[in-house]
């Protein structure tokens, strides 16, 4: 009927296809594959109970349940975002007063990465500068992709991103005249995904610094992607880089009850300097007036009587211990491949692999398409990485113990290890 | 601590402020408040027991509980994808088979809203055209704006959109030489929002042998945003413009879940052609990698235990008698104003009201300033319209029958009619 094909905008043209889904699609056909490459949380531990219990009280309760049913407000509901200030300050062993942040801070969003979305849409112009670590979380690269803004990374160790690196590169960019165009500093300081890394305290309180430093040139944003932040196994609480940003100027905190709660109610929420926050809430009412509702209702309930706490108490035991396996696993299985390491997350869902030189992850390759076989998913580490600084490094991946039972991480290891002896050379 | 202001993306600056904040927020301080503003639902007709017991059912069955409180896929429920396709068939006295769509076609999105806010993001580049009805729904107009195209309104009647106005639009397009620049026309073809106008079976069918017409020339994108299809209080069921889309080419059907059942679960869905989904799926994937799951089920379950098709009868005679209020009291307090007109819809929430010239409802005007006074708030009708046709009509106004009670109802008719007579020179 119509010889026309369509097309597209610009900004849907620069938007890559998910690297994913290339591999995803050449393992669906095997019904014994071991996924340690997908993010999802833990089912058996998913709280229908309590969930149920909420939706119930809330529903059989007819004026709560009118408004939990009815449409609610662009930026969320009240009770919620009062909850959500308090939580995260007490988090950060403080309270919401002393942090200087109020409910009329925060927002909730369809779970954290549409936060991720529309801050960067409402920030970010081609050519603008982003800087993040390397790696990073390849989902939000797929986002800035589509905005045309160069990326620019600093790499990280095991205490996080290096921040004498982020420094030397502020400094750098100012040098050539760039520094007005650095718009954002994204990080998931905690248990990151992909590497499970943390930034530590020192580290933390020298980033602050180092965004201080340079604000009286450039007020430059920093988006803390604080979405595994309560999933910790060991080692103290940290204090977010929010606590550290007097008068709520810098940092977007972004948190989630997907990865702590359920990722099927999927009601994120962000912590947002007092002038951006009405400008974010603006572009949501374009985007959908308002996450869902009812879900809001749920978790405001499930935080009230306490039940959200005891979930998250239940959760670290569970994932401590799938953790190790998994920690334990790598040790036994990779014992006689010394060139092989691994990093060991104190909370969070993901182990970060390196593998030797001679045995690279990439895509099409033997490590990977012999896992296939195997029947086990991990995902190459190079989608991580951006190419700022020169070719990305081949040899990674990230594996999660996020979904996986026990006797699959215990399989699945194994078929890795299977997968790496016929692949090295 | 840091002199610099934000600076936002050409896009967010090109995104005006909500148009309704201004006297929303002058009315909040009255309690005694009719708002026939609002496109809120009737609160009093929400399925609580129906969605409690989905829930339980759900919830209390181990696997169907892990399912839903985890992560979906970014498309959406594939069951309830189905259903879907099956649905709109049905409405449209055929087979998903005959319309040639299947659940493949389909995608679940975070209410009809960010379809809308996702299709405009996915085709449109500034100085590209988009044609709307005039006047038309006032947040894609927000969404317009920022995507920096050129609206081209075509007026409507009673019947809806003037096909005869749209070819004549697109003739002059053509000969212009911005043919090639027209990538959409949205269109509320059913009770529309705001006018309350239903496009006649005799346009629908022209509407699209005109789309066919040019589609040797450039595939023009429709945008058939269904949101009140299913509210219907008389007359017969319609085709959609999908149903008359012979090879699913041209037609996004936009439906939603949140005026049939329930807004608080935001969950709308879209019927897309062929070479369109992957496409936005791919950029939902950035925006959120699917809408809230759980709902997803519940409204699945609705549907095929027959709960759906039956709050949807008990809706339309709902809002069926306060239509019905509505439109009798304007007839009784307006009898001595003979000026004043009003659209008499046959489904939906809105009822569209032509003042006389003396009586503006324009922000700031008596007429306004008066209703809030007496406590009853109208959308202004310029807000509906673009001015690329000359100044925009400045006497129209949106009421709203979807949330006032029938007692409201009345005495918010008799209100704003007190408002005209102050306001009357």
């Amino acid at each position: 009927m119509s010889a026309a094909t369509l097309s597209f905008s610009t900004k849907a043209r620069r938007t890559p296809e998910s690297p994913i889904s290339y591999f995803m699609e050449k393992a669906i056909g095997n019904p014994n594959l071991i996924s340690l490459a997908a993010g999802l949380v833990d089912s058996e531990s998913l709280p229908a109970g309590p969930v149920a219990r909420a939706m119930a009280e809330i529903l059989n309760d007819p004026k709560a349940a009118k408004a939990a049913l009815q449409y609610g407000t662009t930026r969320g509901y009240l009770p919620l975002l009062e909850k959500i200030a308090g939580h995260i300050a007490t988090l950060d062993g403080t309270t919401a007063q002393a942090m200087g942040i109020s409910a009329r801070d925060v927002m909730v969003t369809t779970g954290s990465q549409q936060l991720l979305y529309m801050l960067s849409e409402l920030l970010l112009d081609p050519e603008d500068i982003v800087i993040v670590e390397s790696p990073s979380y390849f989902v939000f690269h797929s986002v800035l992709a589509g905005t045309g803004v160069r990326v620019v990374s600093v790499p990280m160790d095991d205490d996080g991103m290096k921040t004498g690196e982020l420094e030397a590169t502020l400094t750098r960019l100012d040098a050539a005249g760039e520094l007005h165009r650095v718009k954002l500093i994204y990080t998931v300081d905690y248990f990151q995904n992909p590497t499970g890394r943390t930034l530590s305290v020192e580290r933390r309180r020298d980033f602050m610094r180092i965004v201080h430093a340079f604000a009286a040139k450039q007020r430059i944003l920093v988006l803390e992607d604080a979405a595994y932040r309560e999933l910790r196994y060991e080692g103290p609480e940290l204090p977010s880089l929010k606590s550290l940003d007097a008068g709520n100027r810098h940092v977007i905190y972004a948190g989630t009850f997907s990865k702590p709660l359920s990722p099927g109610m999927k009601t994120g929420y962000a912590i947002v300097p007092n002038d951006l926050v009405d400008h974010l809430i603006r572009l949501k009412g374009n985007h959908d007036f308002g996450s869902n509702n009812l879900s809001q209702y749920v978790i405001h309930h499930l935080i009230a009587n306490g039940e959200y706490a005891k979930h998250v108490e239940t959760l670290k035991n569970v994932y401590r211990e799938k953790r190790d396996t998994m920690l334990n696993a790598l040790q036994a299985e990779f014992a006689d491949m010394p060139e092989v390491h691994w990093t060991k997350p104190r909370g969070g869902m993901f182990v970060w692999l390196t593998m030797p030189t001679a045995i690279p992850t990439t895509p099409g390759g033997a490590f990977i398409e012999n896992s296939i076989r195997e029947g086990v998913l991990f995902i190459p580490g190079e989608f991580g990485h951006v190419d700022d600084r020169g070719p990305v490094p081949k040899t990674e991946a990230r594996i999660s113990f996020g979904d996986a039972k026990i006797p699959q991480i215990l399989e699945g290891i194994k078929r890795l290890r299977k997968a790496a002896g016929a692949a090295a050379p």
